[in-house]
């Protein structure tokens, strides 16, 4: 597992979205913008369970996040390793995602995400490249 | 070839900052943080030659780029399509790029950038996925 310096660990916590890759059974890459949140050394993506990107990291096994500031030069990293789909225990987690970006709102229970058909995509973080304006 | 609809061509036009994504040799996505230009229906980013990245696009033909705005809910979207390493006739391409993020900065020569071993990476855009808070 790659330590996350004190650096890279602040790029995480200081935004939510970041842009998400998987790779497609064509091999191509796939990419998305999401929300996420850090948990230890790893990074958690609330995403529907029927959406592309979930069958991508079923398949492989793999995901990447690349995070960046908002402003120039635009301070960036992407984060990368072994993925996951998780569909049970989803509150919590989620509940961590939500309150980055929705502070004020409740978020859904365990029964409402069920229902939603929403699923964790959790990456271990295992690799750390691309990082630029860091530290 | 994918029609760029006004609301994607002006995503495209009004940022300057992407994530680039290629397919690594094991097979696993390969993302960073680019600066880029969009001529007609291609999409054009200044890397080194001797950047994996380069070698990714060398070896599958391939890439995609993730633009999102920079408010919430940040729309976005992803393009993606053959792409090919110039390592020719690089200073107008590049000068489009540059002038995007330094309006003042004279950009490099064609000698400049041949020292430096700058390429460009040119998608040529086949496909629009992703789209999110658009029009």
């Amino acid at each position: 597992m790659t330590a996350l310096t004190p650096e890279l660990t602040a790029l995480l916590d200081d935004h939510h979205v970041g842009v998400v890759a998987t790779a497609a059974a064509d091999g191509h890459p796939r990419q998305s913008v999401v929300y996420y949140a850090r948990v230890d050394d790893a990074l958690v993506i609330s995403t529907l369970g029927g959406r592309v990107k979930a069958d991508d990291v079923r398949r492989t096994g793999w995901a990447s996040l690349s995070v960046r500031g908002d402003e120039a030069p635009y301070p960036s990293a992407t984060f990368s390793g072994p993925a996951s789909i998780e569909t049970g225990d989803l509150a919590a987690t989620t509940a961590l995602i939500f309150r980055r970006f929705m502070p004020d709102v409740e978020p859904p229970t365990e029964e409402q995400l069920a229902e939603a058909g929403r699923v964790i995509l959790r990456i271990a973080i295992d690799r750390v490249s691309a990082v630029t304006h860091l530290g």
